[in-house]
């Protein structure tokens, strides 16, 4: 039973400009704003936002090629995934590829705030870009 | 202070049958299928899905004219909207409004399993239609 979902650990947003998509989430929504980090593997600059005990994740693209970047370049700013806590983030891939579901991330691999990540891809995901995420100790 | 989001209360995902995306949901990710409903005034039959406190809301339309009908048309299945929960959807919306968001509800009005909704516009939302949701007391 490692397959089981404990939360939404964060909404993924794609935004032009993190500084004019803060205005929005930290003065209009007054979420606090926990983490900034530059992720060069996945191309991106991120910020983490807390809303009780999940997050809103804003990302920007380092450029144009980036992931992110194609995706604003083809859909606009606007919700990019959702991720899903889990606690042991090895045995709950396991169980999804053994269901079927196909993998982004055969492994999980280093994400945002030292984080462990895997994302399944939207095609058997219902349409959705998917994550699972097992948050570092204390988070 | 009524502006203050206390959690994502759901992710809307736009499906084009219920039944087959409640396998992936039921069965692939283990959530726990609370509440099924026809909201006849948003033209969509909607599901919820429990993950910790949060939740999965399903919707499938009811016809190709409603608004999920039109959005599954043109992006296809996904993400559709993100719904935050807050105590007072009176005071919030009324904040949101003065802060100079731009509402698609002007005034709150009935949503799934008795809540009372309200829903942003996405654009000045940064392309993402949001929904703030006050639950019905007991959810």
């Amino acid at each position: 039973m490692g397959r089981v979902f404990s939360r939404v650990d964060h909404i993924g947003v794609a935004v032009e400009d993190l500084d004019a998509a803060l205005e929005l989430y930290e003065r209009d929504y007054e979420m606090t704003l926990v983490h900034r980090e530059v992720i060069e593997a996945q191309g991106v600059e991120a910020v983490l936002l807390d809303v009780g005990e999940n997050h809103v994740e804003l990302l920007a693209p380092l450029g144009p090629d980036t992931p992110v970047g194609k995706y604003l370049a083809k859909r606009g700013p606007g919700m990019h995934h959702v991720a899903y806590q889990v606690s042991d983030i090895d045995a709950t891939l396991a169980a999804l590829r053994d269901a079927g579901l196909r993998l982004i991330d055969e492994h999980p691999r280093d994400g945002i705030r030292d984080s462990r990540v895997a994302f399944l891809h939207p095609a058997t995901a219902g349409g959705v870009l998917t994550e699972i995420v097992q948050p570092a100790k204390g988070h």
